[in-house]
């Protein structure tokens, strides 16, 4: 079970020092994600596009180029990319579910597949699917408000698929209606995050385990999902500071009995990282420290429980940045040290020295008795 | 120098955990053994048989097929493979050479050559050699008493091979007289650890320095001839509890006259972790404790002195695990630390950190004035 983005734990046997991926790379909670459960993100990660795409429940395959999306906001006169982007969120519009089936309804191009994939608030996710299809494209997302739509520059149709679904959302009704009620019209898809999705073996494949994942995040539920495991949506688990701490525990536990591996997947602190609230994020972490008590009560006979963040997002830095994590291990007959507190600034001091994301797996696998020996 | 397989040392200067391997992945003596000599096991260990081999004094080429043998003894009617084996080893045999030979001897396999080598107790190792040899092959060891001989499931005449020599091995006047003894009849070859031989450069070639090898495993041994290095034979070197230990290390100092590199193997703490016998593993920790007072009255403005074990294996498991080994490094000029004890639980702390068994001749290179600078 791995609990993960800057928690803290009473217990510890071997805390330690991980490096998400390698010293110095700054990782992104995917390929961070990817790394800890040992799949090497050099090799499996193409961009986030396949991960938002499986998160918003398009079953990506082998070969398809895949985009993040944002439903935005454009006006001005011409074709899409002559209208300047006055909202990237479309007033954070949520309820969004009939635009997508109207641009998967209406619009065709000529020799490629798409299906757009609805996500969460202004999100989206976009899949082109074709014989060889090419992922050296541009983002249509200018990123700024005030700027132009950017001409994707594209082999397979991309920038007809922008073309047709503008018109499609434009005139859309319920974007006259949204208009007549003062609210931006939500009639550009902003696509970014482009990767061409590989083959990636399933957690069950890879380790003989059944692997559920407990997370908010459509990110994180992505991972679950590209890895085939079980991912356990309840609308509690929010991905935010707002969610329910208690009964993503209490699912966590009450996995163990269905499953042989259970991710458990914390976000709030790493947004109150992003937004550099030291206080907020001093007070989440404590309440993560009494949120996760039945974890710390769990029969170490027989589950080995591992706490560790994906990335540090410092408050000064209000992003992802390359420190060490702390990381601890706790299961009968793992070899202890002297270590009694879990934080940065005791971790590096533990016995397992420093490790790397892509070590952790084996290092679990050893002490579960899972390993198989390599020579005689 | 190196000094193998879970020992104590009065004197340290770098004390450092080692992962034989890679974090997690469970190592073989052999794997080991080849990782902290430099060579890297991913690349150079293609199974048991043809280490084994090299260790029962067969000369092993690139393409080679080798295998483990043990003699071990069928009974019923028919076909070899329609018999079952009733002993695994043959009443632990020792006085196998007459049978041995007599297999190189009579048996003729169309179109592959093979030769059988003596090994230790009830041990054997068997090398086919031909055009294009296939190592897609299953062991014949069902691994079990009570169980047919396994048929093997291979291309180059390998089954034919087992039926022959158990024709030849029934018959035998030395099997005639055992029987008539009461004794079990040696009277099959069971295989496994099949392994394609590949070119492996010489610990000369690769180093430019010349390697002695006191050990009394086969395996070890094993290894040391697979690199070309002098292995220094004794019936005193048991590779077990009964080991002469004065006389290796007395063996090891003055190898040094002689050679440039002197591996010293003692075996018996990982048989006593394999039997679970926590009282026999100290205690016999605490015999090569004193017996390796010679290696610290050596002079370390010449000497570079390196010990360390090639894996764990704690009485708790009764297996290799994957914990990092202490390591410590004497000689002159070595940058040292406040570590003052050669223990798992103190090593982690020291000065080394955690690196890598393929680390390590690269590090005692640098230590012994042999590296060569990279760059300008």
């Amino acid at each position: 079970m791995i609990l993960s983005e800057n928690t803290e734990s009473a217990q510890n046997r071997i805390p330690s020092t991980s490096t998400p991926i390698c010293p110095g790379e700054w990782p992104g909670s995917d390929t961070a994600h990817l790394a800890i459960l040992g799949y090497d993100p050099f090799r499996y990660y193409t961009g986030r596009g396949p991960i938002e795409s499986c998160g918003a429940g398009i079953e990506v395959k082998p070969g398809d180029i895949a985009f993040r999306v944002n439903f935005g906001t454009v006006k001005g006169k011409g074709s899409v990319f002559d209208k300047v982007v006055v909202d990237r969120r479309a007033g954070r519009i949520q309820d969004k579910q009939v635009l997508v089936e109207a641009v998967n309804r209406e619009v065709r191009i000529d020799g490629v597949e798409f299906i757009l994939g609805n996500a969460s608030g202004h999100r989206a996710a976009l899949v082109f699917r074709g014989e060889n299809l090419s992922d050296r494209i541009t983002d249509s997302d200018p990123k700024k408000v005030g700027e132009k739509v950017k001409r994707v520059k594209a082999l397979d149709g991309e920038a007809e698929f922008i073309e047709r679904s503008h018109e499609v959302l434009d005139s859309h009704p319920f974007n006259e209606e949204r208009a007549k009620n003062g609210m931006p019209k939500a009639n550009v898809l902003l696509l970014r995050g482009v990767g061409k999705a590989v083959h990636v073996p399933s957690f069950e494949e890879k380790y003989g385990m059944k692997m559920a994942v407990i997370a908010g995040t459509t990110l994180i539920k992505g991972i679950g999902r590209l890895l085939k495991a079980d991912v356990i949506e309840n609308e509690r688990f929010t991905g935010s500071r707002d969610t329910d701490l208690e009964l993503k525990v209490k699912t966590a536990v009450e996995s163990l009995e269905t499953h042989d591996f259970v991710l458990l997947h914390i976000k709030a602190p790493d947004e109150f990282g992003h937004d550099g609230d030291f206080e907020g994020k001093k007070e989440f972490i404590e309440k993560i420290d009494s949120a996760i008590k039945p974890l710390t009560e769990l029969d170490f006979s027989k589950v080995c429980l591992v706490v560790l963040a994906d990335h540090t997002t410092p408050v000064s830095v209000k992003d992802h940045t390359a420190d060490p994590v702390p990381l601890t291990i706790v299961c009968e007959g793992v070899r202890s040290d002297e270590v009694e507190k879990f934080s940065e600034f005791h971790a590096y001091r533990g016995g397992l020295c420093r490790i790397r994301g892509m070590d952790l797996m084996n290092i679990v696998l050893d002490l579960t008795g899972k390993a198989k020996k390599y020579g005689a």
